[in-house]
């Protein structure tokens, strides 16, 4: 289990990409639409750091102030993703989303004891 | 500039802790009190990742949901942090508290342009 990236929710994905590169130096790692939210996401690092952040933007979502924490990103490593959910289900996390395939990786979401969404993913082979 | 780590608030640090210990494997790589805040800081690392995950408590703050991102937080490096906060003010971030001298390091707060808060810091020599 590897914490990997931190993704906020933005408004505007233009402006917050503009924003994090030219304004804190970030550097553009990609960028692509997610079909199964049917929003855009964008990955961003900073110069000698593996950190990513990454930028959520999602269609017809009215933005709301205490929104920004999209999600902290877990990958499982070998282990499995149902399975790792259902032990933190057992301490205390609540299940946010149904475990899904999507067509790169299996993707699971809890809500942490104080209601942070947490994904856990993993590489399909 | 560098993105160094991810602080999210916390109702019960202990609590936390041991969820994100034991639930997800991180390691505890420190905990101490904040004379500015009157709070207390953990910070946790995954192996083999230098992602930071800081979880913040705050005493007496009234914990509410949408207050779970608690600030990303970036190191100037070389630069000057009340210098760096005025070039992002001219780019539609906004002051968040005053940039204060603390022990061992500068620290300033602005929010981006979503409402995201980020503090960028800087060691004292």
């Amino acid at each position: 289990m590897k914490f990997t990236y931190t993704g906020i929710e933005v408004r505007d994905l233009d402006r917050a990409i503009e924003f994090y590169t030219k304004g804190l130096g970030m550097t553009l790692e990609g960028r692509g639409k997610i079909a199964a939210t049917k929003g855009e996401v964008a990955g961003l690092r900073s110069k000698g750091s593996k950190q990513i952040l990454e930028l959520n933007w999602y269609p017809r979502r009215r933005y709301r102030a205490g929104s920004e924490l999209d999600h902290l990103a877990f990958d499982v490593g070998d282990g499995d993703v149902e399975t790792e959910i259902e032990r933190l289900l057992t301490m205390g996390a609540t299940r946010a989303r149904p475990t899904e395939v999507r067509p790169k990786y299996i993707v699971g979401f809890v809500k942490d004891p104080d209601g942070v969404w947490l994904e856990l993913y993993k590489a399909r082979k």
